[in-house]
């Protein structure tokens, strides 16, 4: 996968973090020797955040082999990557490489599970990363096999009840408004029951958002789409784990709408030292 | 507390989830009528990011008026921030607003767990912030009564074991030669196990961080060092969680090293708006 | 309408111009005088950039009074902003205000133009804005009543002939398979013939781009669409001008998607300063 | 011509326009396929902005051909630059670049025409640059031959009509004033009639600025300069246009200033991919 | 004197000193109490920096009164600016604004020194500000009565013997040259002996930079030039200093090139807190 | 030793300085030629800058050779760096990279000086940096082998009479309070008379930082710590020059604090153009 930070964004995370040398290291080693750093998984997990790693390491003058890539399985002991460098170089990367692979690869590895727990139906991660975090937590998410719902609000049409609460237009008007004022995206509306969900998707919704839906009701709505052969999709947000995706899409989801992988655990990483 | 977070950091993140206009708003409401925002606790929470939202509102022209502030607990349904302004700045600082608060103060509210625990021992966090939000997590972890293990590496000296994979002195020649050389830094010695942790502390250093022992292991430690009248302190790191962190502090922690609450669940906050 | 850039983005605008101050007026004025300035038409226009400009006065120490906001299509003649300040403010804002102002209103001037003669039909703008105007274009075209077509790639599907050139699937497939990996965006299709057109409506796309199709050939397209009863929606792009929006607009268009109003020529706003 | 944005400049241009991947490109093509795409002149035209392009394709790891520098004027159909990558990198670098390339060469192209008629006399460009452009519009106007008027006002004297309204000094006191105080810049003077023109001349000004004079007073104000012996120099300003600037440079003038190139219609490229 | 840093650049200036907190204050002192801080001149001085100091209270909350703006001469023990407000806000600004303050009076009062040697002859200071520091340096300079001799090097000519070893045309060409091709600046020749001044002086030069002349070398070019007329100005550059800079105007001087004051010794400011 | 700027930081410093070319040299020079350029010490020096210089010069496309590293110290006349490139590349860098060299050495020469005198006692230098030139004020200090005091106020306990005037605790209580609250760090006392020094050690201060102290205060206080077995360190702050600093340490110093270097002379460096 390709990276997404660029050279500043990346020395910025290491200066936050070393920004006057490692105090440490410099009283202790000689920084000029030359030294190999080996990451690895500790546990099986899914990678992310390798592509990010290997360039701090090329900014601070290493030379790096990738052993695997963002969005690779691997098992247990797996080596991720590989980089030879000065003492001086390797021990400033270190950690700020580490907590950012073992972050994004916790991520990753939450969306991964989702994925396979969703029986080829997308899943879709929403705006609600962590603050300051948005281009590595979609990354994370899509090197899990998961897309993104929304960006932003700029660019898509999703009809919250508190935007009912300030316009008067009842599903079909506002459906018909929505489709003559802005022809290039689909209107998606968040429902929040049963009832509302069949007006939506009678009045012509292309997408309805069921908050907080039970599978029961999810199945309801399907079959009411079937009965009235309406194109309308579903997605499903709100309280789907990887535990329990199975029951929502075999309930007749098009689509899950999720947070989850954002605030996983980070996925331990390996770091050993050797002599070059 | 202070807001930790310039405008122009605030307005970007802002434009990261609103570049634009918020297309369904503005296709939707009319933007310049009044209206009033309230965010509350869903649950029982110790709040964090509450002048960063309050400054939100306000660069995009509401007022606001401020309940609770960063560090308090509150009980479930209390009022946190209730904001006056047009219906085009609430809603663009919507869902920016709300995940920022909830994410600060579910890590927060899990500092403050680990601190409840400690029997007044300090807790202090690690340097493994999720990549990219340092500023607002240690906020958030002071929110929680937390203070900070090592903001970077340039102004302590902690000795890893990888260092002294690299280094030739003795435990008694390290110390003296760090003690000589940076008189000001307190030497601090991580170490795998009881008798690494003897011999480091026979040999005078002033901290020692004992990486994933047991309660019973510290307690050795500890008895270790009374028996000697020796002065190092103990620092426990690896393991800790608001569930045993009495275990840990009980068998003789001076302060406990964790990295737990960077990765909390977010909490609910409840948002609601209302005619002004 | 909302101002859209930043305190710091306009103190570094007026650095840009004035980066050590205005060696003129320092060596010939009394800055610290007080003094006022008018902005006014000096011909009909359609008015872009107001809400910016007095941003940058603001910034500067003065304060602004603004007759018409960005949006407002005034007369010749009719005052815009009044600002009443020291000389050395006035004086360093001037030009880059003045120029601001300018090419806005040219920008929404020209957008407003379209929008006159298109009927009520959306006329739409691209994302080929002058390069790092971006924020500035987008507001100034909503200001001549634009939308905007696409803000960028990443949320919408506009499939060109370049993407068909490097895929296999023929159109049935290719809606079916964005429909079912990406729900929630209307697959959009650009094409460059009638017969084209033909075959992607019939295959379900959702609105289709025809690219310099003559009037006549949109008409053809549209009576098919009627013919076959597809809610395919017809965008029109390349070659549309102020001159001649009506005859696409007439011929069937749901929409008209245009770079023209990027391009403007300035408008010219009058200057001028007074003793305050 | 050098190359004048940075790395990070460039790739937040391409951000902008593609901030988290191409969709239509990533569900469509197998981004990791080689590529090569050409982009060559579709009319004449004075080409700026190939070094920036070329940059681009190289920042996203494409290997790039130049075939023509920013400067050159060539023929229709005659290629400017060839890169060779994968799918991904060319995609998403495609439209930043096209849209690059075609407004600087736009602008070049309009000065150069100036340039030509200007039979030898310099032409200069002001600081009127559309807001945000003025690092890529000085570079396209000098790849049309053209120099710098003022590149903002710290360092150069330009006394207006509105400078004048504020100081009581009188032409030769004022001049006597600028030389003493400010003895390495030369004071040019904007005026507005003939009448003023040749007291500043007398008054000893190095430079008048002739805002919207004609032809016919331009050649008044040279008379009275070569009667009287007088170094003065004459720029014109307003008015001038490729068509109309011989008139004005035959009729005496020295400098010619103007803001005509800014605003110029981009000069199509023609883009086209291959197998590579 | 107008405030030369944003809100942005100065809370940079902030957080590189204290960037989160102040672990002594935040241990030892209520950070709510009101406090006052007082800073004055412990010797006499010539004040610069006063508007930025100020604003830097006030973008920590405390509310500032400014007893000498930046440009005032004042004796030991004169007050300069004192601000209220919290113990933490005050405790936080405190070393990074008396820092500012101290170096720019520094600066300033240095150049302040030359001034008032310089008999009305102007003294501009060079580009050779301490690196990163240019935008507080030419503000210092300017506080003590210094002008600014370039800015950068785009918008002045100044032919060093560099240029020179790598054009081919003599004196008289190059003058004529210059004048053609940039007819709004003034060609500025830096010399190194008399012989060369008189040269180019006779060539037309309408400023000689005298790189290291002695008072009475600068006397000899001076003769020279009212014994033919020319009105060639000298600029002196190397070696003035405040103690000697009375023989170089005293010799004929019409302006002091000067790099002294960048380099000044700080000018001690003293701090004292109080109840508020 | 390793570069401290980045290339965007780097590439600011010299946009700063020629925004927009180098006029006299675009002018003068055939900027494509091959030209190259030498840096050397005009005096003795202890080196700085280098690598900061030489990335400048290859950020240009020009090739470097670097002679000395930052630390070294050499004698006059001898070589530094050599660069290789277009004449436009070497003389856009030329006063920059001379600049920024000369005053970096000023400051490394200054810190070598005094670490000379030093005895092998640390040097080490505050947070008194000139404004914004923090990261390469560090570096050249270390290039002169001085070490660093605080590099800010969040990450060492420094108690001011300014905190114990709001603070009621006695020493005793605050050395055991500092101690419990902040463990990882030492108790650092800033005291002024002999009186309040011993009283501090015999709190248990771990280190006195004793301000504008007199060699025989200090000698008094060693005493006394010698006579009670104290282990306080002393570190001297105030007044230290490389003329009197052995007094210092000759009296019992164990730590050196000082600004001085921050403010030394820049150390000529010579540079020449030749034909490459």
């Amino acid at each position: 996968m390709e990276r997404v930070l660029s050279d500043e964004a990346l020395a910025q995370l290491m200066a936050d973090d070393v920004p006057f040398g490692d105090l440490t290291t410099d009283l202790l080693i000689n920084g000029n020797q030359p030294l190999r750093i080996e990451l690895g998984a500790r546990y099986e997990m899914t990678v992310s955040g390798v592509e990010e790693v290997a360039r701090m390491f090329e900014i601070k003058g290493a030379t790096v082999t990738v052993h695997q890539q963002s969005g690779a399985t691997i098992a247990a002991h797996q080596p991720i990557l590989t980089a030879h460098g000065s003492a001086h170089a390797l021990f400033t990367v270190w950690k700020s490489a580490q907590v950012l692979m073992e972050w994004m690869s916790g991520v990753a590895s939450a969306a991964k599970r989702m994925v396979d727990g969703a029986q080829g139906i997308p899943v879709a991660c929403t705006r609600k990363q962590v603050p300051y975090t948005k281009v590595l937590s979609v990354k994370a998410v899509r090197s899990g096999g998961a897309i993104m719902h929304r960006l932003g609000t700029s660019e898509s049409i999703l009809v919250f009840a508190e935007h009912r609460q300030f316009n008067p237009l009842d599903p079909q008007e506002m459906i018909a408004f929505l489709e003559q004022r802005s022809p290039e995206h689909k209107a998606i509306i968040e429902v929040h029951c049963v009832e509302d969900a069949l007006n939506w998707a009678q009045a012509g919704a292309a997408v309805l958002q069921l908050d907080k839906f039970s599978p029961a009701d999810i199945a309801k709505c399907k079959a009411y789409l079937v009965k009235h052969q309406l194109s309308t999709k579903l997605g499903i947000a709100g309280g789907v784990t990887p535990e329990n995706i199975t029951e929502f899409t075999s309930a007749g989801a098009d689509l899950i709408v999720t947070s989850y992988p954002y605030y996983a655990k980070p996925k331990d990483v390996q770091v050993r030292f050797f002599e070059s």
